[in-house]
């Protein structure tokens, strides 16, 4: 265990590291539960817990107008200018502390944790824990230290709603047959309001790039490689059994088969998905740009060098070959729906005419046949494509975005009573962004941001007390944690349907 | 004109009749409006009008509690108990009031209408305009009354984004093509939590009853008529080309014909169709519930008498003619799905198991096969349905409802420039439940109530120069209305398309 820090006279405190939009729920919740007069976990402590020890939160960042700001309004925190890339400065914060929550980018967290255990504290992640980060186990478990990671949303709530479920059914002597996951950060269906029916909440070249991410999974026993070139053609339509009204669609999410190990039902489960979800469409018009070469990142002739920029139309003909490039610089502006239409079908990227009709209104939402230069700054087709989705399908500043996670699986009994039918568990979280004391709080900063948090206050409260690198599978994590998001507004809709 | 009120020593009023829940959004926003001390039209009255002069709100209803109820924390508005079917109680208080509004039940509207014209006051109603109503035209002009009918959602706002889109097309010499129309009060997407993806905020009998009206409409200059046996059968798959993410389909809604003589594109508009939405599946499933008998009117023989009360699962087994009938208290309760989707095949209720799985599921959630006695009051099959309908599909206090209200007009510019494109012009409003001040507030009740409260608003103004029975049709009704009710926070957008 780390120790306790009865050498110091100071109140007990939570170190949060970054300033990013996550920071501010987690702040906010962390604050709220230190606080002797806070309301928000009352019901959860009187229930599950004894009174929590008072302590405060300090939220550390390299720019100490960056941490000021997202502490603005929030009683019981402070801010400090912290390098988190440097050791001396690591050394000077984090052993006053119980407990760091690290907030920053993946590629700071070794740095971090190393600190953590050299200092004795426990540190709390919402990143994957990757390859450099399972190497400081064994360290962490000498120092008796716990690097609670993967503790957001995805990863994150999805491994606490999956192995509450998985071991309920296991206690119930049931064997998980099928698990089938899906996750999505999406604009609300009212903030949809374009033919992708998506947006984005930051650069969209993460996100596009993940549109070309090869899958692998488990179906009836079979397994299923989709090639990365091939996977917006594999999306299927798809509509929530409990929530029919959004029209969505799923496409497999990278390699599903380490979740059978994570959760441990890889011998068990002849089905293993987990799978992305998008509004209906959005993969086949993302795919018709692919083809017609919109998301190609090599440097592009025409945008390469310091000469005259081309404009978007005139980009936009090159790429869709149109046969009088001479005069190519309004062409696109001035080209009609119809014949847009019929250059797709002509270059085989698109069979049907109404495909390529929700192709062509969507290259039209994002300008891109207009008569405006391309800024200098893109030199390929990707990037042209990028910076428009950025300034076209960007929120405004009233709409909300959504997260959706679903948890589909089907238990059997094998061993005994043969009439004992198939159930179906379903596992539902469903949240909107929220106007919270002015501010617009996104629900994916509020899903990774509580649940971190809540990660931190349970080592705090020394709740957990396995050490080493863990994720939140285990009942001592997922059971608190579940209770107090619920308790906090996120609540998971649990349905077993027997059939 | 109506005389002023300069005899009497009191401060101007508005009388709203009525405490329903229509009546707070047009209380709230009348109050707010005849305040000087009031922000809400601070923009809309610099932008467009001189400033307001001060009246004070006055709600009647025939239980004085309900009044006051309606009113609560809002200042600037009196309770009074007012029986509106009784000609001295009108007479007592119309005329110390300058403009009445009338969210009354239809049926009251004549007798308040003869009392408006008797003592020159206008009136205002949120209901169809009737023969009844239309026979006091003659007998309202020659009192220089304003009766202003339709003035809430449909009839109301979707009668002024049409005549918006409609006039402005002429203007520009376009002719009206095609003119479609799709309204509907839904849950939201995330209130939708059921197999039908439908609730009710009322009663549901009149609702399911509203789903055997015959139709007819006009599609591309033939007249299709639409029984009311095949109306649930017609419905078509739909999407909203500017908001992709909701799963709708759309049912034909009455006859669509008078909406061209209204609109007067009659003799150009070789399509005028006018049609509700519901969420996908919607229409299968109450059309597999319809060929079940479970909306049949008729006392039916179990459930007519005093003696013992059949369950509900033994009912369903009646309807579904299940074989073994002597043991069929508990046989529904104990039918698997898959022997409920044989039998429902077995029938020729449906021809496909997918569809008659998902009419399983409504009747499982519904509760239509439970162990259960069916309460005396229920002597049809209808009745039943109805009463598990009002109680299984009915909105938990978070839940929101949503308004959704979508016009899409095909101009064509015939008469010169043959370059000229053919332009789809589209309106749409999208609102959601709102909670305010503690309390929910329905979108059905705010887009009803707040134009209703516009109207009174505009004639306490004398901004309205037409005087009889009349619609929300002609500009200097719609022009301030619409924009009163954008300042207002329920905007209406526009797209124009050229292809």
């Amino acid at each position: 265990m780390a120790e306790d820090n009865g050498h110091s006279n100071q109140r007990p405190a939570i170190l949060i590291l970054g300033a990013g939009r996550v920071c501010r729920p987690a702040a906010e919740f962390l604050a709220s539960a230190g606080s002797r007069s806070s309301h928000v976990l009352k019901k959860w402590q009187v229930s599950k817990f004894e009174e929590i020890e008072e302590f405060k939160v300090i939220v550390g960042s390299l720019y100490l107008k960056d941490a000021e700001e997202t502490i603005e309004g929030i009683p019981n925190a402070t801010a400090i200018q912290l390098d988190a890339m440097d050791n001396a400065s690591l050394a000077k914060y984090i052993p006053e502390v119980q407990v760091v929550l690290s907030l920053l980018p993946p590629s700071f967290h070794t740095t971090v944790a190393n600190a953590c255990i050299e200092h004795k504290k426990h540190l709390v992640t919402a990143s994957y824990v990757d390859d450099s980060m399972l190497k400081l186990d064994s360290k962490a478990k000498d120092a008796g230290v716990t690097i609670l990671g993967e503790m957001g949303l995805d990863p994150g709530i999805d491994h606490m709603m999956a192995m509450k479920m998985i071991d309920q059914a296991h206690v119930r002597r049931g064997k998980i047959k099928a698990f089938n996951s899906y996750c999505c950060g999406l604009p609300s269906p009212a903030a949809a309001n374009n033919p992708l029916a998506y947006k984005f909440s930051w650069n969209p070249a993460g996100a596009i790039r993940s549109g070309r991410n090869s899958a692998t999974y488990k179906h009836s026993g079979e397994i299923i490689q989709v090639d990365g070139d091939g996977l917006y053609d594999s999306a299927v339509r798809y509509r929530l059994p409990d929530l029919p009204a959004f029209a969505l669609e799923y496409l497999p999410n990278r390699n599903s088969l380490v979740y059978g190990d994570l959760y441990g039902i890889s011998n068990e489960a002849s089905t293993i998905f987990r799978a992305t979800l998008r509004y209906e469409g959005f993969s086949e018009i993302m795919s018709t740009l692919a083809k017609i070469g919109l998301f190609d990142t090599e440097v592009h002739i025409m945008l390469n060098g310091d000469g005259k920029r081309p404009t978007f139309g005139a980009f936009l003909c090159e790429l869709l070959k149109c046969p009088d490039t001479s005069n190519s610089q309004s062409q696109a502006t001035l080209m009609g729906d119809a014949e847009m239409v019929k250059r797709i079908i002509l270059l085989g990227h698109c069979k049907e005419a109404s495909m390529a009709l929700k192709t062509v209104k969507t290259i039209k939402f994002l300008g891109l046949h207009e008569n405006k230069e391309i800024p200098g700054k893109c030199s390929s087709a990707f990037d042209v494509t990028c910076f428009l989705m950025e300034e076209r399908l960007a929120y405004s500043s009233n709409e909300q975005d959504m997260v959706l996670l679903h948890h589909e699986i089907q238990v059997e009994y094998p061993d005994d009573d043969d009439r004992k039918p198939t159930e179906i568990h379903r596992a539902t979280l469903l949240e909107f962004g929220r106007m919270e004391n002015g501010r617009n709080v996104t629900s994916m900063a509020l899903t990774v941001g509580i649940p971190a948090g809540i990660g931190a206050l349970l080592l705090f409260q020394k709740k957990i007390h396995r050490t080493g690198v863990i994720r939140p599978l285990q009942p001592e994590v997922y059971e608190p944690a579940l209770d107090i998001l619920e308790s906090y507004g996120l609540k998971v809709v649990e349905t077993v349907e027997i059939s």
